[in-house]
């Protein structure tokens, strides 16, 4: 079944696999005369790269973007975008042999049965490496929003144990920290403690979770639709959506269900002729729609299932097996932190 | 924008206020030959049916359904099957007072703001009252599943603070429980813990949020498609579709985050001749395909915004006032007991 | 598979059967705010009513519609309008005989292969009758066009061989003529033709086809979208999902195949400051965008299959059978007439 | 608005401009398990390349398809197919002159409204270039067809006012004899006939319009779904998408319309055991479902509105202009013949 669209108005369809010839994104519905250049997704794709610092995995890839269609001049023309991303570094020798491995946490076992073939050299259309289209998508969704006045961030609030207290006064601030930090954490102090926790895990071939925090300002009053079209039920389904997702939360979330309604209740004021509320427990939405009020919420990231520890398995035929990554491999130790670019991007795409 | 439909193949769409006429779903895409009747969906909505018990909201209503179409000598035809809910006890005095007010962690703002107009009488079409819709249409789906072997239970698993653990070693008895339970949580211990801080919250005009878990069992490996229709991906946006949800978690949900890879990876064994896994952190999917194993999560709801308790805010006008809801007013204390059979139709709906 | 709505943005749900207890559309996206009433649905539903004279079927259909939900003091709320229409005269006894036959060019075979049910006391969900429906969901999509200055209007051009060249100047004037006429053609002479031919073939028991133009007028420049949306094939797949239709053509349709370009070709003109073309072969649209020249186009329906004269047949069991329907069952004798108000009502829920 | 997509299960998605770098498609939605190469692709469009012989535009293009993802050691693995076909031969220097133009019977002013910009250098995304990404998925979709033993041909029948009358014996002679023919018609003195009458158009740098008709074979009863997914809905949605289409029919078509009941009702025979009909004047589907009968149908092209012969017109600032076409340009003198294997791809891409 078709599977690799996303959105109705505003459409991506994604392709590639992480060790094909390329990967590429077609945008569809995108509004004429918008400027916008392979430059300016190139440095949205830089932040997801991979072999930035030691904190993600070594894997260089240049993430040269190229725009085949739908820009003349500069600008969109309504057509769709079709954006082309050249795979390198594709040595894939060190996975044969494992070819025929069930890989704990690993998506080739239902995808050998599904579809009776798996591109064992990598995650294949599963990898992590898709989402670099998203990325890329999403760099042309906020020069959109940027013109309606929308900012985002999206950051790391928590990995392996320790969290970070983010205040969201100033959302241009914690962007800006959050791009200068190596985890993508704009808490100095967090950020320290949890590379400390990442670099242990990697020492022992293991690997951590972690959770991404974002929040959207300047939305309108009234955006979302009733009943199946909620705001909050179209970014569950985006992030859930994502490689390693495990959880959504809306505002307070798993918390919320822990308070009684006399608190949860955000009161309403008049703040210099605004409507606004006093606190925002419920993360900008009621009833699935947008009270103006800043958009908040979290998305869980599983450990990556790809460890260098071995570990016991069986293989299709169900013989025994031990599952040990080849030396040539490469793996992220938290794919929370490369996930924080790509919930950035998913928020764009879904507003 | 429509956004009342829910499914492709399989699509239920949804009409009706909580004080208007009468509500109803039409669902499209059922099977010919399914034997069906309005005695049996009738028995899945007296389970969501307020007034069942002091727990939850004592407004009466019959939810008598009526099949008008689809349905030829007991059997389903191919063609869509519309069922109409009539509405009762919909005396809507009580809320002339409070017509002005926007009502704290309530629908009535963004609605007037989005739309220009609202039926102040009630939650509206945001009322809870259109889940009796999504259990009427769950309930022939439900049957479709029957008939593949598959069984599904949703549980009260927290409320007010108070967890209880559940062991899912037996999906009928949990399911049988669960039934039993004035408050469907099928631990004694907990249902009546939950009782207690119910009544203390509703003596004090006050509403507690809580936790609604699921289970699937008996789901082939495969289901699910990669990227963006991954099985937890259409779960999360079935369930934050819900009114006041706010959390949605696959597995271990949000406590995955806090594992390292190597204790998170389910270990895959062959179990009498079948492929299972150790443990079953994951929920029973990878990658968003079905694993085989029982798939499982969890629906965090927020405490009721309706609460009897003053509370302060202001009109359109931005003047300030005091809502304290009238007399007459019906209002659940926890809204998360209503919804287990609603998530238990949500479930039936995805798969 | 879901297959009974129609549109994206503004989308129609219908549903029921010629034979159950009532029919009805469920109308989702409608903008909040307009003004409709039973009222104004029912006189439109005069329009396709069977009985109204001697040249339509003679089964009476009160087609009194019932709004359930969507309007709020006369005005619509944004939500979905359910719209309800009774069966009367619902007496299926004289199908009896015939319901293990075979029925040349009707949708029994087809029905009962796929289905393996077929509800023999009509024509089911294939019947007509479903476009009732279409015809009060048309009554709304009017209302809204209207206030953007839209007009429309569709009459019988040809029916049994005799053909009307109606000039297109002033499409109100021809609105109400075709009004007036009992087969609704705004040329009388025409009008007279038809009504013998269409004698003659009800005496011999026979049945004849016909052809519907419509004309839509007040379009601004740029409606449709490239490609697969363009504004031809979505009116196109809206009326070839008629029943008995066979052919459909924009502009000068099949006989644009006979021109040459330099004919065909439409010149620019600017007229009186407004730019128009001096033809309108094209009719309407280039490039499946429109050009604010009226949309013009055909719509050819076969003659109806359920004719009195006896027609040699096999039974699903492959016997040799002759089927003559039964004397009470009562059929038009040109389908075309009563789908004048039909198409009109899907050119307006296509724009 | 998103509208580059057409299908639902199975779904392409075409981007690329006539004069852009490539212009692709995206495949999502193809099984498992096929093989597929970039020479199978090749052939089919080479088919609908022009520079083939002087009956088709001169422009030279290589039509070089490249596979860049969805294919793993010769086979699909599910995941989607990404098809690039580079550009060449796109001089757009002649174009300059023109471009304040409107030109008549083409999309530039629609578009220019619409869109705020238009590629002037071509058809941009309105050219038939956009027609290779089809012929490419509609390779793909062939072989699956192939598979279920389904055969499909598409033919010239009529251009320039000369008709041919192919009989539909045996589907694979037509096949064998159409692809011969230089105009793609199966009867060798139509084909003559209708080459003269290109060559005098051409002269008087005119252009031709024709009819292109469709057989389908091998197709289960039972195939479509009931009233908005009529099989012959969505055909005459895929057709009227194509560049220059203005007429659809199905079976008879128009024709229809001037029959009566007792004959164009086709009288159900048993077959040597199956069930067939005598005639086929309903084209294969009745009530949208298709009977087990070839599936019949036509498709009426207007002439190309391209021509040299000069025209007048205004520009887009209203001033009187001539229209000439520069020398350099290429055109077709009738686009009907490039366009019959684009209709022979939208029907294996519909069905």
């Amino acid at each position: 079944m078709a599977s690799n669209s996303f959105g109705t108005l505003f459409r991506i369809t994604t392709w590639g696999e992480s060790h094909g010839k390329a990967i590429g994104v077609v945008i569809d519905g995108c509004p004429a005369g918008l400027e916008i250049s392979e430059k300016e997704i190139h440095q949205e794709l830089i932040l997801r790269s991979p072999g930035q610092n030691p904190y993600v995995t070594p894997r260089k890839e240049a993430d040269l973007p190229e725009i085949l269609s739908g820009v003349f001049e500069g600008k969109t023309t309504g057509a769709p975008l079709s954006i082309l991303i050249p795979n390198r570094n594709a040595d894939s020798t060190p996975y044969h042999a494992i070819k025929e491995m069930l890989r704990p946490g690993h998506a080739n076992y239902p995808y050998l049965t599904k579809f009776g073939i798996f591109d064992y050299r990598g995650g294949g259309r599963a990898s992590a490496r898709e989402t670099a289209c998203r990325v890329a998508a999403g760099a042309v969704a906020k020069k959109i929003l940027k013109h309606h006045n929308i900012s985002l961030v999206a950051y790391l609030q928590e990995a392996g144990g320790v969290a970070a207290n983010i205040p969201l006064e100033n959302i241009e601030t914690t962007r800006t920290l959050t791009q200068q930090s190596p985890v993508f954490c704009p808490d100095e102090n967090t950020a320290t403690a949890i590379m400390e926790r990442i670099a242990t895990a990697a020492q022992e071939g293991d690997s951590i979770g972690g959770i991404v925090a974002f929040c959207i300002t300047g939305l309108p009053v009234g955006l979302g639709d009733p009943i199946y079209e909620k705001i909050e039920a179209n970014l569950a389904k985006a992030m859930m959506s994502l490689p390693a997702t495990k959880g959504f939360e809306i505002g307070e979330g798993f918390q919320a269900a822990r308070m009684q309604g006399s608190t949860h209740n955000d009161i309403f004021q008049s703040d210099s002729g605004e409507i606004t509320t006093q606190t925002n427990y419920a993360g900008g939405t009621l009833a699935g729609i947008t009270t103006g009020m800043p958009l908040i919420g979290k998305v869980a990231f599983k450990p990556p299932s790809g460890i260098k520890k071995a570990q016991p398995t069986i293989t299709l035929e169900k013989k025994e097996a031990t599952l040990a990554l080849p030396k040539g491999s490469k793996h992220d130790p938290c794919v929370a932190i490369r996930a924080v670019p790509i919930v950035e991007a998913m928020c764009a795409l879904v507003i």
